[in-house]
């Protein structure tokens, strides 16, 4: 069985990613890619190792040949798509915000906007390590989760879930990307001499709109809002993601198993040996996420959760998605 | 009135700087510097921009011809030289960790070698702005703090001064430090395409040495050994540290006070303005910390301390613990 | 003698750097620096370590209250403010292009636009090294040179003014530059993204705007226009020039003799000895410039020259000339 | 058909890419990695993304049990392992210089050092685009070429073949490199502080070993010994090759179709359109070279090629050699 899909926003990087690891997958073609500000042109004058693929302005695409969309759009720009696809029966992988917070409430608090198309929610939260695949397999609409929240999540998930985090104590993620979690928009402070020889915290505490999608799956674990800590950090390199995640645990032999079941079986979870500690050289360029634990005292926990922001944060988690909304292998065109 | 001194171990990355100052300072002569590796050569050899400085073997270096040597040497080389300065009647600044525990049991535990020259110990730390500058002043030797302590205790201390910090939750610093912290000698991990796109935490929770010096000070504010969490981290930068600090306040008013209290008339330490967080653009090649206070909810703080690990963070605080030590104008040299 | 200037354009990467060498100079004083964009804020809003500056639209600057005003704006920008200022008696230091070139003809062909303000044309080329001191000090208006023709004029004049050049052959420019050179307005290529782990030549053969400068200089020693190749590539780093120029000389030992002649008095060029290449390193952050050679054949010549493009390609030798200008010692305020 | 390998210095740079390439290889099984200094370990114990691949020293691999091996050691070390494998009837790709030089007179010259095993002599030059494919399939032993002689050599033959290039004229090849071609042996030009932020010519003129393989290719062109300027630059990234080359052809219009025609059916050769200019974004990680072509004037041409030098320079071209020797598609594995 074969799929055809349309890219919706393939110059970013995350597009490129998307671009890329489609058209090594044996079970898709890319129909159409679209881009307002490249429309005409090759997707190759965006990047000299993209294929030659012919852009086209959003307004053109043909909905209705493919048989899914995935939109690498901003926040605001997505959902409407997203309405216009299901509404012709074509099925969508949101790589943006608007589909991930089931609540429009929620969505309206951190996005400081009106939700674009409350009637869409919810969506089913596209991190299938965490979610589980039953959710996702078959799935109309799927939204593909935060960059950040996946890192954050897949380090915070076997604890909560299995009632480890001892209460009252605030769960600490202390983050640390590279610049093209920014975006390709050219901006002031993602200049190439901002960053070079610099390393920034921004949206430190509680400010950074991942914290919604984050508590949002911890909650029904028991974790209340309101307790995560969230503190990005903007790394002076190109690709990836650290987490490193301070916790405090009631067991910390139990811990370690939540871990090990969690992600025993896991092809894209690499849990690490004793001593070795996740770092960008794990995850750079792969679809793999890297998780290190270390006991620093008797109930501290230390998780360091790593991955490519573009890849697991994002392109190559999108493909897991694709893979199991129409019953491919979850892992086709990424290991 | 106008000193001359020795300087130890001059070619690696903190005796370069601390020659550059010292070069600049107009009450200072650099009478002899040394190195092991590149004795009989010029300093400029070692470094483009290096002044032309003949580099002697220490052991050729005439200690009582001076008013001071400055001690960039690793552990348990540095004390010995101490040794013989102190009772040549030559001062010492001891840039090397060996002078800074004041118990010689400690410093076994921490570097897993006895001490050098329990002897010598204690003597004064030498963080000007947190241990005052009476115990500095007129001293025969000086413990210059390490850098990553430097950061860390410039973010803690205000709070723990005040008794601020809510009993019983961690003290949360997470660090992160360019690469000119590991030193000049050639190791594989600190080869340039190991770091190049790398971003790597390293001896993380309570395993890095510097913990023993940052508890040592805050114990007698009541912060009992064993409550720091510090993880450092690897940035593929040159210089600087920024350390972002979680700590749980009873008093976030108070808290704030606390900062500008201590900090309000010191010249080398930047209190940012709220909402500005501190980060390296702020601090590197200058001999300042930055400090910015994010409240994260009602009793979580975020301090984040920046500094040039190779500047406040080692040589200009030599500078500042030299002029203090000969009376002389604190930021001579420096501003 | 103390004078008053103005700095038009100071938030950009050659503003910033000129506003920091003109608060240490003994004998100047800022009266007031222009931004159109950031108008009404705080230099220092612009960058962490700037000072305390208030910023004026340039329509709001008190040309006749200043002795100088340095511009540092687009070229067709410059001139009309200049015209301005000496119509008000005010000197003039134009850090752009508008004033480089005597012929309004030659300026229209390379930057594809008519010349602003031609009756202020000709003005003294500020490169004191190559065109002397004389028709520099007491200028009313001084043009300072550009960052690329700083560093090819440097190591191609001596052999040029010596007549050692053998006819025919091409002069080859290999230039590589950090990415301050292409300004602080954001752009696609210059993304953090596009940059790290990139290295690209732009505009290479007859195409860049400084050949137009180099051979106006060149051509009275007898070098025909059209013979120089130069060819920029983008350094992944944010500072510093490193040109490498290959040369068919008539006789070596002259070759090098013409070197040591031109440059033996010269403060801030350092010919370095024999056998040591010219590299960023020797001069990132420093007014000077640092000058190799080397014998590849009999005949082949390869001259490096390095300069940082912010200081010696821009700002300290706009601070050169502003002390000729005025009669100060040359290197006040630099070295 | 399938064969196996053994990879000799499987913990470098090279040797890590190799194993990933044939790990992916449909028709190579690898046997066997070798490591002095890490035998006993994993190759995942020198570099995380690697497979968990049990290193050997090189004295204990079964030389006659695997179909060819492929050499990855430092020179001079490589030729005795060389002659016995093909003792005992083993295929050799060398990567070293060992094999590359026809002439052992020619080897001493340049390595300063008596060759270690001229009875091999000479053996295929492994550069398949110029030398052809006739020499390569079914050879015994293949000297694969240098990262920058392939550069090098990719952007002249055409020109050199056709007979375009002025007599006389010195061949200029300004050639810049990431630091992964100086290996992964820990020395002090290679730490990360001395490269971050620097940009440093070595060994420029006449002085790098790579003449000698280029000069043996072009000389049966025409091409004199001694024309060749070769300028190697260490770039501040991990990876890639831009050779900025400087020819005087007779006939522009016939320069260009000599390359069209030279690379029109290459499959890993990118001859880029007029305009657009090779860059390490082009070929990075890939097995490709791009190449563009700049008529600077009437008859100076200037080329770029670039190249990733530990593919197109190392491990992917010995892959092309491996399958052209074992009868695969040269592709295999690559594309």
């Amino acid at each position: 069985m074969s799929i055809s899909v349309g890219i919706y926003g393939a110059t970013g990087y995350t597009g490129l990613e998307l671009v890329r690891l489609l058209e090594a997958h044996p079970q898709v073609t890319i129909a159409y890619a679209t881009s307002e500000g490249s429309a005409g042109t090759s997707l190759r004058a965006s990047h000299p190792q993209a294929p030659d693929l012919a852009l086209i302005p959003a307004a053109d695409a043909p909905l209705v040949d493919v048989d899914a969309v995935l939109l690498c759009l901003p926040h605001t720009r997505s959902a409407p798509i997203a309405a216009d696809a299901l509404a012709a029966g074509t099925r969508v992988i949101d790589l943006s915000a608007d589909l991930r917070l089931d609540d429009p409430a929620e969505y309206q608090q951190w996005y400081k906007v009106a939700h674009p198309a409350p009637d869409l929610l919810p969506v089913p939260y596209g991190l299938p390590e965490i979610v589980g695949r039953g959710i996702l397999r078959g799935a109309k609409a799927i939204a593909n989760p935060g960059c950040y929240a996946t890192a954050a999540l897949l380090g915070l998930y076997p604890l909560a879930a299995h009632n480890l985090l001892l209460p009252g104590a605030p769960l600490i993620v202390d983050a640390k990307s590279g610049v093209t979690g920014a975006g390709r928009t050219p901006k002031p402070h993602t200049l190439f001499p901002e960053v070079h020889g610099n390393f920034s915290p921004y949206s430190i505490g509680r400010a950074h709109r991942h914290i919604a999608e984050i508590e949002q799956v911890l909650q029904p674990c028991g974790v209340t809002p309101g307790r995560l800590i969230f503190s990005p950090h903007l790394l002076p390199t190109n690709r990836g993601i650290v987490a490193t995640i301070y916790t405090q645990v009631s067991d910390m032999s139990a811990a370690r198993r939540a871990f090990e079941e969690t992600y025993a079986d896991e092809p894209l979870i690499d849990l690490l040996p004793d001593g070795e500690l996740a770092s960008l050289a794990h995850v750079v360029r792969t679809p793999k996420a890297a998780i290190s634990l270390t006991a620093a005292t008797a109930n501290t926990l230390i998780v360091v959760s790593a991955l490519d922001n573009l890849l697991k944060g994002a392109a190559s988690q999108a493909v897991q998605n694709l893979n199991l909304m129409f019953g491919f292998e979850e892992t086709t065109g990424l290991l």
